[in-house]
């Protein structure tokens, strides 16, 4: 069995979820004899280079629970990914500190970051348990039947809509809500997962696996208002052209790409307004409304899925279990074993590392512009029971 | 006593508890002999001139309370504000219904429309009882201590903030949120109510009741930044320049009127793009992102104030009863009596009507970027206990 220290950090965006999967993994790696002293590093991988480190072993389970609860990173996180240099001197830090656990909590990027270091540990002949354990709202990676912190801000998305198809409702006009995902449409699917009634919308839904047709999506809309006075949109911030180029990257004056040669797609209101105004120009409605949800779902006090919160702690716990009971890398998939029950499992870095999950042809309709019941089947059990909400009844009084 | 049909209908905006006080008004009208029908008119005013009534003693206690639980107007609404010629088709309809009693439920524009109405009814000799049901979640009514619809709208907002700040801090940068205030600053200022710790933001609030200054903007930023090495910025949309025009005025190729007069200014990013493009070209900071809440916070599913709740509720209720029981028209105020308790009481519309009440004095900071402790004191009440969230304990490791 390999003994040593342990180090965990959080890489890349904040969720909901994401500090279960912190507390998770401190509280089980306390119970374990493998492992010696219980090191966090501020703000991911930097805080390793830096020395940024912070002793685990001195929070009290009453603050960890605290922490459990709060959104966003508590070890802080980074954008930061790691070339072969960085990555030799984050290996030269755990050789100093004598780690031989890491755990990171992270995206498909921190998964790459993991089995990067993987490979360079067994070069150098160094002994190094690397466990990635998964979170993204994006709900983008392979293998696992979803990811922590998607529930919840799916939850968010879900909760948004159904309020604004009411509002929508009551004041009538066209109103469009952009929602964040670069190339998965999981979140932006999520619209459609409070809805009661067959016109409460979103009507019409555009997600980045499918090519955006500007004149489609005028026509889509003109036939929602023509059919019940008003038209609910759903738009992903990452939906692309016919030549798969994303839109926002036309509309912006100059890009701003992040240290993994992305472009900066949210925190814009350009492709929320350029929506607004391709209804307003070609149908004439008064009313055509957009807002872009920018990062309000992902760290949103108190909106939490319940089984999501419970997922998350159960892969951070999953993750120390798996790495001192093998002593193998890997990552922590959910397994979905029964409508609705998990199993996890332990899947090798490769599987997931730097690569991205769409949204299944299955879940998409044929119009490009709705999603099917299987998806509603697929992402409800994740987002957990919605408060009901109701119309009033209307009896008609006959005119005199 | 005045006796005969009573009608109701709701105007403007939506809120998260606007139903309560639809159904607060419905459940009290039940129990008076002295309104016989009671009418439902869909989409505000539009509806009583169009005839589109419908009948509210056939809806059952049950469904009225799903319905009351649920955000945005069910009865539907109307931005229609009547003129002369409105008001006297409103009239002729009530006399043909033989509607006695009619309560509006809405902000000061629909409250200066009870006004006119009233003053047109005691001019042609019709017994008419008019009560003004006040909701917005501006808050920015004069008498009452508060409007229902604030304390959820508020909670949204705070909620947001809070998540927004661990965020924040978590990634570093510049974060700037646009909240929903044309004239009154009261949501923008709720962005701290959820604040627990000294460096958490939000650290600058700018609201419509003092001239926007983009130097100064700048440079309280960067001041921030240097202290806290992040800054999270709360701004209304309202904000004016030195001449008092709303500076997204000028950021907008074509202005958007309502039948108010009023500039359109939610539903877009542009203030947001420019607040962000003026901190990335004078500070050079890599990250700094903006969202415009928009929309999201008036009809949120599942974010409610639970005191809000219960005092829309009550506004109705005593809506019903201030009209049977005097005879007299007027608007409905929340009286603040108590740490925390209030009670409520008949105002004469004109009191209300039209007029707007912006953030006292008392309740913003010198620097005209923060607000003061008074507000808290003013609005915690009205948002509720929100979940508590906490940092992690940092705990350094000696550097080896």
């Amino acid at each position: 069995m390999t003994t040593g220290n342990a180090l965990i950090a959080q890489g890349g965006g904040p969720t909901a979820v994401i500090n279960q999967s912190l507390v998770g993994a401190i509280i089980e790696a306390r119970r374990h004899g493998a492992i010696k002293q219980l090191y966090g590093a501020r703000h991911g991988v930097r805080g390793i280079v830096g020395e940024d480190l912070c002793d685990l072993a001195r929070v009290t389970t009453a603050e960890l629970e605290r922490v459990a609860r709060s959104p966003a990173a508590a070890l802080l996180s980074t954008r930061d990914k790691p070339d072969d240099a960085y990555c030799e001197s984050i290996l030269r830090m755990f050789k100093k500190y004598d780690v031989r656990y890491f755990f990171y909590i992270g995206g498909n990027d921190s998964a790459d970051t993991c089995h990067i270091l993987s490979v360079f540990a067994q070069h150098s002949g160094y002994d190094l348990v690397i466990l990635h354990i998964p979170k993204t709202i994006d709900n983008d990676l392979l293998v696992t039947d979803h990811c922590p912190g998607y529930g919840s801000a799916a939850r968010f998305v879900a909760s948004a809509f159904a309020g604004l198809a009411l509002d929508t409702r009551a004041l009538s006009g066209v109103y469009i809500g952009v929602v964040m995902g670069r190339h998965a449409g999981f979140l932006t699917a999520a619209s459609a997962l409070a809805r009661r009634f067959e016109d409460d919308g979103p009507h019409l839904i555009y997600l980045p696996e499918r090519p955006f047709d500007r004149e489609q999506y005028v026509t889509q809309v003109e036939e929602t208002v023509t059919r019940y006075g008003r038209c609910l949109v759903a738009v992903s911030e990452g939906i692309v052209d016919a030549s798969g180029e994303p839109l926002t990257a036309s509309l912006l004056p100059s890009e701003e790409r992040d240290a993994h040669g992305n472009v900066q797609l949210s925190g814009t209101g350009a492709l929320g307004d350029a929506l607004r105004e391709w209804i307003q120009s070609a149908l004439h409605i008064r009313r055509v409304r957009c807002d872009t949800f920018g990062y309000l779902l992902r760290s949103f006090l108190g909106v939490v899925s319940p089984i999501d919160a419970v997922e998350a702690r159960e892969v951070g716990a999953h993750a120390v279990r798996f790495a001192v009971g093998t002593g193998e890398s890997g990552s922590v998939s959910i397994d979905r074993v029964g409508d609705y029950a998990v199993a996890y499992s332990l899947q090798p870095l490769t599987a997931v590392a730097g690569k991205t999950k769409q949204v299944p042809d299955a879940f998409i309709g044929d119009d490009g512009a709705t999603i099917t019941p299987s998806f509603l089947d697929y992402a409800k059990p994740l987002v957990g029971a919605l408060p009901v909400y109701d119309h009033l009844p209307f009896h008609p009084v006959v005119k005199r």
